[in-house]
């Protein structure tokens, strides 16, 4: 196929954006197979195909390729969370789906893509941003189905709200943060809803 | 000093059990200077000045020293738990005391014997007996706090009593099991009273 003269100057070529998720799609690739620690921009580079040069002018670093990988799963793991919680009125319901999908998701990470799991423990253990961010995103989840279940009457309301909401967030935390999941993959699964329980009935009005 | 003739036969020289102490106790000098894994029986022989095959009578392997180590801080540990929650009449308050010295206590082996630590890390990533003898403990001492509180009036019964209990450990599991609290670590004081209040709600009636 001819290339042929684009209409306009700013569609000559492939956009920043194009470029941008050619080199974080390969490197997901690449991580994936290699790992994230083994893997350097350079090894990248001659993989895809580019100049090193060229990789730094769209990323300051392989950690800031590896952010955009971590957030690409995390928000998929949160729209998990949204469909398993999308129509469901009862908050203790909510809660529990919820806490299931997430334990799900990183257990399936951890088994099924092992590699990328560990830039998921790397940026918890090194805190970037995307990892901050998703930690903020988990807790605001959890407030919101503690403040609905208190509006609903289905919890009580004497404990201050973000008192309540911070500890279930503690007791969850093992289970949720990639960094921790992993020494406690062997009983996640069953410990998840009995947590669940032990967390509902402190919820109890 | 010259050696007189010992009255009776059997308590020539030194008993089992002196030997038995002197070697625990310069092993856990020892692999509290360099390590657990990295110190072989060899190793602790010269230290103490024995043949290797003179230890080989005692102990049947370095797990085995280790074992009657891990055992004697493990049940310090249990002593102390014992001595917080002895003259304390509510099940709340003996459950918050236990939860805090459990954590204080393994806190404090991590960062002031941490070879000592590495020693109960391994145990538990292992599943020495004793770090199962120590979990059960553990397990059935929750699990009388809640009898207890339960005959008390203070907490609810409609829970099945072991479901309860078993639950709160694993609440509790992050902060007190060697392998996992070292991850756990820089939360670990601020989170153990919120943990501790959660719980306690969970078990009002």
């Amino acid at each position: 196929m001819t290339k042929t003269p684009s209409p306009a100057p700013q569609l000559r070529g492939p956009s920043d954006h194009d470029v941008r998720d050619q080199i974080v799609e390969a490197a997901t690739e690449y991580f994936g197979l290699y790992g994230y620690e083994k893997t350097t921009v350079s090894d990248l580079a001659k993989a895809i195909g580019f100049s090193k040069a060229y990789i730094y002018k769209f990323f300051d670093s392989k950690q800031a390729i590896g952010e955009v990988i971590c957030a690409n799963r995390l928000s998929a793991i949160m729209v998990a969370v949204d469909q398993a919680t999308a129509d469901v009125s009862s908050a203790s319901e909510r809660f529990r789906r919820m806490f299931k999908v997430l334990v799900e998701a990183g257990s399936d990470l951890f088994f099924h893509d092992r590699k990328l799991y560990d830039i998921a423990a790397t940026s918890a253990r090194e805190s970037w941003p995307s990892a901050r961010a998703y930690e903020s995103h988990l807790k605001s989840l959890v407030l919101q189905i503690v403040r609905d279940g208190r509006e609903l009457g289905e919890f009580e309301r004497k404990t201050p709200l973000d008192e309540a909401a911070n500890a279930i967030y503690l007791v969850m935390r093992p289970y949720i943060n990639p960094l921790l999941l992993q020494h406690n993959l062997v009983s996640a699964s069953e410990a998840t809803p009995q947590l669940s329980s032990l967390i509902l009935r402190s919820l109890a009005p």
